[in-house]
């Protein structure tokens, strides 16, 4: 297996004639709190520049569908419009190729030559046909690289990834040989992984024997209830000794977790957050300095933190490098919905969860 | 076509030895907000009735997953457990058979013979391969019959049901002709549909000729803005002078619409409820009343929904009729989520919403 | 809803330096039966020339991935690698754009500006979350223009098509009133339909009001059994008196129908082919003169008559028209499998075929 | 890992007063080839018992859907009614509990409890949120007893299989390893295999790199006219010095391969039975030895393997053991086509065959 190779980013020439006759971007104060102005520019996931008093700077913490404003001491922010005050001044412009001040640059990471084969071909529909074997080795070879070089690997998982027990092994094993800086979820996968720690169950189903329990429903609803008696997460796991699955192995391993709330939900856990903006807040805190994401069976979670990711990443020594997005689902249908990022940093695959984990621990050496 | 016959509700025979025989069932007061008695009971979607000294009471407004509270007045409350005071006193017991007090009622609605067949289809996964020819005629009769009887008629939304020109312009007509008391949804799908009433095109697509619109994604981050700089729904119908779709005709014919934020969000809309836990609320209050509800094209609210409507309703003459659940999706995997209702009054449909609209407003006369 | 309009094909400009300059195609005898030389030229969907002679020719009948042969009598022969004879002459070359003698015509039918953006469109992956408003509109014109101008249009079902009874009826009343020239199925959709005839029930469940019928299974074998005692569906229908149903009106309209066996079959029905290449030289014959193809929920005949059909037909006058197809599915992953054909006469639509059909029968006015 | 532990055949017990007092078996000769009478008994999978002459026979290798003809010397032979010849005698009855001397034996391998629950739960939907831990393990267990004890496991596969690298490896490994007794699968796994084997690709993408050669589909289509100029796969590998991969891997481990043709194939292959009657009797002539059968991503060959398999196998020595089927399958659709069998021995599993195929062969210690 080759080592893994970060792409090297290529600046925009500025001394081009394109970015030298280009006008200042223009920009107008929001005249209220979460409304932007008419001609608002929105962002893309690509690195965007932006001609201020005859300088382009990028706007460094980007993500997509977003608002940038020029802050009072110069730097450019990337904002939510509804988190947008009254007077922040708002950057304007529909174009991208520096006809109103604003360049959009799409080809940072390409070298000429074979990386555009490979672009074609991550611009493909994927499905249960293609073959996945090169997926799999650049993704033990990327993760391997993140964990020795600093990068942070944020999981994100919907409700169904905790009813396996290999599955929950084979995640608690990554948490716990560091390739796992954060967990995104929602209250459904954490008290089904918690139901699995207590009672050795999800959902009242053996995690590994499948074997119904008599009135298995009350095992779910009895944890978030012991839970919510404890106060909170770890005090749970102190009250009743546990040590097991993929809750405790990131609290035991002091790896973020953020639980947003959704309507569905029962309970909710004390840590879930039930303001879903608020959540989208903290979920894309944890998201800013984030150089690989994995999305595991959730379409809602992986379009929300699809959509604040960006392709790339200005790491503290200024380099820019790539954002890694995978997305892993059973159907077409879901991972489809991503493959039009249009970017080399993203990868969809098409099968069960709980096999895609499984390789991954096997291919990492982190499980038998 | 046979006109639609409302099932009989047989009430338990209290005077059978199993109900006279019963304990009183026991309650405990909640140590603190949001947190139950150990051995809590916990709801399901049929009529369950507590011997509460010596009397058997119904819990009237059930739903799935939740507590019962006895009321300072005597009434039975179903109440999610999150929303528990401390200090109520919170039904126990975990049989269904009298043996705690608690007795859950299956079968009200059933007669003898040929209602079992029709039990036994309805528990069979179905699929695109499952006939729907009757199941389409029963769901015409059962509209009209709400309709003329004072009926309440709740549409459940997914994201991308605004989509196209004729599943909008059939939903609009059976919001004008009276078949619409409530519609519950999210921010996508009314701000989908809102872009449809101001620009012909739906995330930047056009509606009808599916062309997409040069720099189109903006279409739906300036309705976004206008309407938030409207302030409200109706204020940006009015200042735009919009009369067209779904959000739209609800809006002129009054009827209610709660929709509930999520992760995934631009904007929000003003309307949206951010809370998802204040939303389901919103979303329950709605349902309370609620005799048929029909879900379209979304698992996350389904599930919600499904979860929060139980298989009966007390009219307020004091009868007790069934409550008709309605699941349509393209996707097999989602309608059968709710398979295991288990209740003759869940029916689910595998099709493209969009012809199952048109199909309805066809069948019902509202649509050429 | 406007009229249909025919595109208008563009003949190559034989006159172009790029055609005079070309060689002559070459070919090759055949070494023996079923075997081709190296380099044989494989078809496309598009119109392909060859230069003989210095003469530009068209290979009149086409369909995807099969030889070329030169006849005695001049005309290019498009035939299966299958069934080329030995000494045949076959045609060589794998470009086309003239190098060899060879070109394909991919834009015959383009007119300028916007016909591309139409083309954009119909490449990209479609969904259950497509508008089809437009298309529906656009078949119903279509199928018109094809019934008032001697068009063929030929239907191709999955074996599940029969399943639901306004499903079976639609199309019947398509059939009986001149909307339908070809059939291509296989054994299952018969059997099914001609259940329903018999019995109103497949595979034992009765078309309308789902409930199964006791010992039901035997109702699919019967079927077959009483079919191949009668020796054929015609006098099966005269022994029965049937006359109900998909198979039923195509005999007694003279719509010819192919029935390909399989290997899942059970019978089979005495008019099956089961032989698969025989059935597919059969089923070739049918399409040979077809116009329009609606494929119903069947990826097997879906991909078989795919390849089998081309873009492009030469009337009897002359004229080269567009080949409509159609594939209709409730999975897009089948629906997506005919994608790549790229060309503006494919149209996929993700739905349940039964209200599809339902849909277009009400579309033409022959349904209520 | 606990050891497999094969369930004991409770044979029925013929002193029961219903058995003693069963009428025999009733019979009728077939009136033509093809043709049985009215009344015919059709089999299920599980074992059936025929009162002959006040004897209780086993039919012996039964499978679903076909008659029984009582042979001159007295046995019972389970044929498909398109194989029974005129006069032959077919025993007749639609009852299954002796009423008419036949008896269908549905729990011979269950013991009482705890296999009840077992039962209850294989019984159940199965989705890609179901937990597989366990289903694995055993299957690693089956598979190593089969090879032990002289078992006969027998692969099915859909033609996308072959189209990555890791799986065509996993393949060879199980079939070069002893866990492969049979192949069945048609001409397209084929092709596309050999392909893999000559050129690296997969309809002319890379099986690793994936990325797509120009002209790449020649690659399919060259690959089928060599094989058919080599005259047969054995002498196409001598040809080409080809040993990789599935196809080579059975030829050179002497695992017999049966290649069923359809209605969508390029070529075919030499060894490709065009017929699919003589192709379904080839494939019934594997399977009447089979103990395990593990079907992968095909519906057409599961569901005809399906029915051709019955749930028990009468060994040499007269013992009676279940037959294992797995169907695996990306698609819940596919797989719960199988469920209703009803059978502890059908175990189903939704994931990419890819990671399932990969995942055994690591599982068993003959892949890295």
């Amino acid at each position: 297996m080759p080592n893994f190779e970060m792409p090297q980013y290529h600046h925009p020439d500025f001394t081009q004639e394109m970015f030298v006759n280009a006008p200042n971007a223009k920009y107008e104060a929001a005249e209220k709190d979460g409304v932007v102005p008419e001609n608002f520019h929105s962002t893309s996931m690509y690195p965007e520049y932006f001609k201020i008093n005859g300088e382009w700077k990028l706007a460094k913490e980007s993500r997509m569908d977003s608002c940038v404003t020029l802050c009072a001491d110069g730097h450019l922010e990337v904002i939510e419009s509804r988190n947008v005050k009254k007077d922040d001044n708002v950057l304007l412009g529909r174009t991208e190729r520096c006809e109103e001040g604003v360049y959009m640059h799409c080809h940072g990471f390409e070298e000429a030559g074979s990386k555009l084969d490979d672009q074609f071909v991550f611009r493909q529909g994927r499905s249960r046909e293609t073959s996945y074997a090169r997926d799999y080795d650049k993704l033990f070879e990327l993760l391997n690289y993140e964990k020795e070089h600093g990068g942070k690997i944020v999981w994100v998982m919907g409700p169904a990834f905790a009813f396996d027990k290999d599955a929950r092994s084979a995640m608690q094993a990554l948490v716990e040989n560091g390739y796992a800086q954060g967990l995104l979820a929602g209250n459904a996968l954490a008290t089904h992984d918690l139901e699995g720690a207590l009672l050795h169950t999800a959902l009242g189903q053996d995690i590994y024997t499948q074997i119904s329990q008599p009135n298995g429903h009350y095992n779910h609803l009895d944890v978030l209830n012991k839970v919510r008696r404890s106060g909170s997460i770890p005090q749970f796991m102190k009250d009743y000794d546990l040590n097991d699955g993929i809750i405790c192995s990131c609290i035991n391993n002091n790896v973020p977790i953020v639980l947003a709330g959704s309507i569905r939900d029962d309970g909710p856990l004390p840590e879930v957050i039930g303001n879903a903006y608020q959540a989208a807040n903290s979920m894309r805190e944890i998201i800013r300095d984030t150089t690989t994401v994995i999305c595991l069976a959730t379409m809602l979670h992986t379009i929300a933190v699809g959509n604040m990711t960006p392709s790339f990443r200005v790491l503290k020594d200024g380099t820019i490098r790539p954002v890694y997005l995978y997305t892993v689902d059973a159907d077409e249908f879901v991972v489809n919905k991503l493959l039009d990022r249009g970017s080399l940093s993203a990868t969809t695959m098409v099968t069960n969860v709980q096999d895609f984990i499984t390789l991954v621990a096997k291919g990492l050496g982190v499980m038998k």
